[in-house]
């Protein structure tokens, strides 16, 4: 807002909630709004859910993702194969394919990808760690599940050099039409690479 | 979420933040996230805002919008004109009218329209008040500046045939083509106001 028209503790709250990905100013205004109408049931909880956040959640120590536990109550749970590591860019993956439930092992996130042109170099992310768990008998196969996009791939091949000397098997996620795709809405980048990485029926 | 990921207090975040408007469950765990990843300058200072709105912010007695003082800076404001009395229908109404610098009067925010279908009558609306202050001899000009919707409309009338009685002006603003607007963009309602209310040059 160019000038203050309900205080600056409003102002601070429309400023800090327009920082969120996916709200911009315009939203931000309507979501402080809808917070301050509905004080009891959105505000208050919304307040008190913030400040327990700042007070117990923390980054797992083992593999890079959030929980309120250390370690996270993936790494601790005993019932998962601890034989595989699926390596992800960021805690939001991990939630992806914990929601599809098509993984059994545990996780790797590195935080992001390489990105020389905003200085994101290996040591910008958590992959010495990964090399050290690895490194671990106990592993036998790594699974890149990184972004199918140019700084995600760049990353799997560095990661891939990088494990190479270790003995453990490493693996990536297979790129091709989606489910439900339809040919003639696809980009070309997916369609020559369904193509070229056709299997035999 | 399906089914538990990262503990239960981030989930209930999540729940709270896909309340907005604006955020679905998708971008609500994206802006999670962000505010765990960013705790100092994110996380912490939201959680205060979040705070300190509840304990600050409260809705004007006067005008039925929101500040952190009771009367609102606006209602406050010696420098405005009392005789001019803005009837909007939400604070966010009243939050672009000032962008826009337009209004030097008074504001009256009614908290919505009629809507008998979801229930919604004159006594639910911050309508009486305006009666009140309509009665006032100070005021002179009651301008309507609703939306220019079904609902908003039959509010218009409504509000009309209540102040007849009172010896005070009542106005609407108009309706038209936008500035910018290209006819071939319009809808046939708009098109039609336009030319219905066309204005001798």
């Amino acid at each position: 807002m160019q000038k203050s028209i309900a205080g600056p503790e409003i102002e601070r709250l429309i400023k800090l909630l327009s920082k969120l990905p996916g709200l911009g100013p315009r939203s931000a205004r309507k979501a402080a709004l809808a917070l301050v109408k509905r004080r009891e049931d959105m505000l208050l909880p919304l307040a008190d859910a913030l400040h327990e956040a700042v007070e117990k959640i923390t980054e797992c120590q083992q593999c890079g993702s959030i929980d309120t536990c250390q370690p996270c109550s993936i790494c601790a749970d005993t019932r998962r194969d601890r034989t595989t590591i699926v390596v992800i860019e960021e805690v939001g993956d991990l939630w992806a394919l914990e929601r599809a439930g098509v993984v059994n092992g545990q996780y790797h996130v590195i935080g992001g990808h390489l990105s020389p042109l905003d200085g994101i170099g290996p040591n910008d992310l958590n992959i010495p760690k990964l090399v050290e768990r690895a490194s671990d008998p106990e592993v036998t196969e790594i699974i890149l599940a990184l972004n199918a996009t140019v700084e995600g791939q760049s990353t799997v091949h560095y990661i891939k050099d990088l494990l190479t000397p270790i003995n453990v098997a490493v693996s990536e996620i297979q790129k091709g039409v989606p489910m439900g795709g339809e040919l003639d809405y696809l980009d070309e980048g997916t369609l020559a690479t369904a193509l070229k990485s056709r299997r035999r029926l």
